[in-house]
C-alpha cells in the first residue's frame, strides 16, 4: 500500500517506472508521474491502471506541494538543482525523498530535520553516484571483517555504446546522458589523493592524466578524475587511506581526441560566439586556430597548433564527426559549447537501433597479513533498446528498489544519506544481481 | 583657478600628483588628495602648500560627496569596477571625471547626461589603455590623410624592469603592477580578427600564441592577446582591416615559462587550496603533478608533465623564482593565485634600486599608392627611481595632462569619451615628448 510520486519522466525514468508498475499490483502501489510533457510521462505510464499522470512544475508552489501532500514517498529525477526546493517541500509535508544527485551542503541541512520526523533523503542513489558506492562498500566491509587495511581505491565509471552498436565510430561514445553535461564535463578543478598527497587537476589537464583500466572480455578503456574525490574518504569510513581516485570511464583514445576540444576552447559555454548563423563546422574550429601563411587546411592549422599527427587517432576522430568539414552548423547563435554539442550531435545521437554499455571498475589495494593485496570489480550493462537503455536501467533500478525496501519497511535508515549502510546495499545489489546487473570480482596477483 | 581631486595614493598616482603640484602655483590649483590611508597621501603630497589631504572612502556616500561636491574635476585612480560609482556622484555634482580604466558598460549609459550637463567623463586615459589609443589614433589619421587604407594593427605594451636591474633575474619581469592581476591575467578569452576571421584564444593557448617584437636597441620580447581587440575596430574606425590585435609585451622566453603555471592550474582563483600552512614552494607544486614511481624529483615530474627539458629555460625561471625548493610558502591558507604570487613576490617585489621598464610597439600594415607599406612604432620609457616608476610616469602624466588641458579650456570634447579625438591626443602627445615619453616610428620595408 502506498502512493510513489515520480518527479520526471525523462529518458532515465524508463526502467524505474516499469519497475514500480510491474510490482503495484503485488504491493498495491499508486505510481504517480509528474512531469511538465503529458506526453513524456504518458508514453512511461501507458496503459497501467496503477499509474497516472499529474502535471508538475516545481516553480508552482501550491500545485507542488498539493501533489507531494498526496503521495508516501517521493523519487525525483529532476535535475540535481533542484533537490534542494523538492527537499524542503517533502520535509515541510513529512515525505520520503529518494534521487540519484549528488548531496549538496544544503540537502545536508536537513539532517536532523528529517531524522527528528523520521523521514529518509536518501541521494546519490542511481549508478554513479550509486551503484558504485553501494558496491565499493560491500568490498570495503569484507575486507575489513577480513582483517584487511585498504590503502587505495579507484573507481571509474562511463556510459558508452555496445560493441555492435555503431561499428565504424572511431570514439565508441555516443550521447546515452544529457549532452550539455558531457560537452562541460570536468570544468571545476578535480581534487584526489595520491599516495597521501593531496593532488589538484585543472580542466587544461584533466583529459591528459589518465588510468589505464582493462575490464576482461570487454576490452581496453581509460579513466579520467572527476570532481572531489576526497569526500568520499571519511563516507567510506577510508582514514588510512593513500590514495584515493574516482572518475569518468571512456573507451581507449576517446580522451587524448576530446582533449583537442579542451584545449582549442571548444567547451567553454561562459560566452557567445560572433557570426555563428554563417558558421560551418570547419569554420568553428578555425576560430580556434590561428593562421599561417601558405597553410590552409584546418587539419594541417590544427595539427600545428596542437603537434597532432594530421592522420592520428586523434584527427581520425574529429573528421568522422564531420568537424573538418564545410557543412552548416545551423544555429542562429551559441557558446562554444552549444554549438560543440549541436554538431556533435549530429553522429552521436543514440538512434533506435544503438544499444548502450554501461562500465564500471573499482581497482583496491589492501594490506592483509603483511602482504599487499590487489582486487579488481567491474561491471558491464547493455542496454536492451533505445528506451530500456543500460543508463536508465542502472540509475532507475537502484533507486526503485530503495522505495519498496522503504515502502516495505525493510529500510529503517532515517535522516539525509547517501546508499553505504549494508542495510541498503545488501537488498539492492543482491536483486540488481537477479536483473543481471552484477559487479564481477576478481583477485590480481 | 580650480579645485583638482585625485582618488587614490597608490603607486601609479606619483607622477600625476607630482605633476600637478609643481603646475600648481602657475594655474592656481588646489589639489586634493583623497584616499583611505591618510600616510599613503601625505607621501605623495610631501611639503606643498598647494595640495591637502582628505580622508576618502567610496562606501560612505555623504562624505564622497561632499569632497566631490568641492572639486571642478575628478581623476580617478580607484579600481577599475569602483568607476561607475564614482561617474555617478560626479554626474550628481557636474564633476568632470578622468580616469585610466577600461570603459565599462555602465559608464557608457552615462554618456547623453553628461553631454547634456557640459561634462568630460573621459576613461583609458593612462598607459594601455590610454597613450596606445593616443599614439595609434595619430598615426591611424596621418595614414588616412595621406590617402592609405589600413589593413592590419597590432599593437602590445608591457611594463618590465630595466636591462640593468637584476641582471641575474631570467624572467627578465618583476611585479611593477598590481601583482594580483598579472597573476590572474588573461583568464577570460581573448578575441582579434586575423586576416578577416574573427578569432577566439582560450586562456589554456594564451601564452602558446605569441607575437614576436623587436624593439631596436632594446632587444627581443613577444606578445601575447588581451580580451576584445574587436572593440576598438569601430573606436578607431578601421572599418575595413583585415586584422587587429591588442595585447601585453613580455620579454623573450617569459610566456613559456608562465604557460607552466597556467597549464599545471597554479593561477587558479576560484577555489581554496587545503594544508596551506605546511606547504613548500614545491609542495605546492606537487599538489598538480602525478606521482611517478622511481621519479622523485619535482623537477623531472614537472618535466614527464608538461615535456620541458629539465634543464632548459622554463626550469631555470621557475627553479630562480624559488618554486623548485623546499622553502615554506609562509601562508596560512588562499587560493592557488594567491599562493602563486605569494611565492613570486618573494623575488619579483620591485626594490629601491630597482628600475622598471615600459615598452608599447605598434605594427601597422597599410595599403598607398597600390602597395602593402608596414610602419612599426615604439616607446620605451624607464624609471627614475622607486616612486617615479615608468608605470607611474606613463599612467599618470597622461592623466595630469588632460586635466591640465580640460581645466584651462583646451579641451571643449564633452560625454563619456576615450582620448581618440586630435583635440586630446595631439597636445597630450606633445608634452609628453618634451617629458622624453616618445613612439619612435619607422617605416619598414
Amino acid at each position: 500500500m502506498g502512493t510513489i510520486l515520480v518527479l520526471g519522466a525523462g529518458r532515465s525514468s524508463a526502467s524505474l517506472i516499469q519497475y514500480l508498475l510491474d510490482n503495484a499490483p503485488e504491493y498495491k502501489w499508486n505510481v504517480v508521474v509528474g512531469d511538465l510533457s503529458e506526453s513524456a510521462a504518458r508514453e512511461r505510464i501507458g496503459g497501467s491502471p496503477f499509474a497516472r499522470f499529474v502535471s508538475f512544475d516545481i516553480n508552482n508552489a501550491e500545485e507542488s506541494s498539493k501533489t507531494i501532500r498526496d503521495a508516501d514517498v517521493v523519487i525525483s529525477l529532476l535535475p540535481a538543482i533542484l533537490h534542494p526546493q523538492v527537499g524542503k517541500l517533502c520535509l515541510t509535508m513529512g515525505k520520503h525523498l529518494l534521487n540519484a544527485s549528488y548531496i549538496s551542503d544544503e540537502m545536508k541541512t536537513f539532517h536532523d530535520e528529517a531524522q527528528r520526523r523520521g523521514l529518509l533523503f536518501l541521494n546519490e542513489c542511481g549508478l554513479d553516484p550509486g551503484i558504485d558506492h553501494m558496491s565499493a562498500m560491500q568490498i570495503i566491509d569484507r575486507i575489513k571483517k577480513e582483517g584487511g587495511s585498504i590503502r587505495s581505491f579507484e573507481s571509474f565509471t562511463g556510459g558508452l555504446i555496445a560493441p555492435e552498436t555503431d561499428p565504424q565510430n572511431p570514439w565508441r561514445y555516443k550521447f546515452t546522458w544529457n549532452p550539455r553535461n558531457v560537452v562541460t564535463a570536468g570544468q571545476t578543478t578535480a581534487k584526489y589523493l595520491q599516495n597521501g598527497q593531496l593532488k589538484y587537476i585543472p580542466y587544461q589537464q584533466l583529459f591528459q592524466r589518465l588510468t589505464p583500466v582493462e575490464v576482461s572480455g570487454y576490452g581496453r578503456y581509460e579513466g579520467y578524475a572527476n570532481r572531489d574525490s576526497l569526500r568520499y574518504i571519511s563516507t567510506y569510513g577510508l582514514n588510512n587511506i593513500k590514495t584515493m581516485l574516482r572518475g569518468t570511464l571512456r573507451n581507449e583514445g576517446f580522451c587524448s581526441a576530446w582533449n583537442v576540444f579542451v584545449q582549442l576552447g571548444c567547451c567553454d559555454d561562459t560566452y557567445q560566439m560572433d557570426d555563428v548563423s554563417k558558421m560551418t563546422h570547419s569554420s568553428f574550429i578555425e576560430c580556434f586556430l590561428q593562421d599561417h601563411a601558405a597553410v590552409r587546411s584546418v587539419r594541417e592549422k590544427l595539427a600545428i597548433a596542437l603537434h597532432l599527427n594530421p592522420n592520428g587517432g586523434e584527427m581520425k576522430k574529429l573528421a568522422w564527426s564531420g568537424l573538418l568539414d564545410d557543412e552548416p552548423v545551423g544555429l542562429q547563435g551559441g557558446t562554444p559549447a552549444q554549438i560543440l554539442e549541436h554538431i556533435l550531435s549530429k553522429k552521436w545521437k543514440l538512434q533506435e537501433q544503438d544499444r548502450d554499455l554501461v562500465v564500471m571498475w573499482h581497482r583496491f589495494y589492501y594490506q592483509l597479513n603483511g602482504t599487499l593485496r590487489q582486487i579488481q570489480a567491474s561491471l558491464v550493462a547493455k542496454g536492451e533498446n533505445a528506451t530500456f537503455t543500460a543508463m536508465a536501467k542502472t540509475v532507475g533500478l537502484p533507486l526503485a528498489i530503495a522505495a519498496k525496501l522503504l515502502i516495505t519497511g525493510q529500510l529503517t535508515l532515517r535522516g539525509v544519506q547517501v546508499p553505504i549502510a549494508p542495510e541498503i546495499y545488501a537488498p539492492v545489489l543482491s536483486e540488481l544481481k537477479s536483473k543481471g546487473i552484477e559487479l564481477i570480482q576478481r583477485d590480481v596477483e
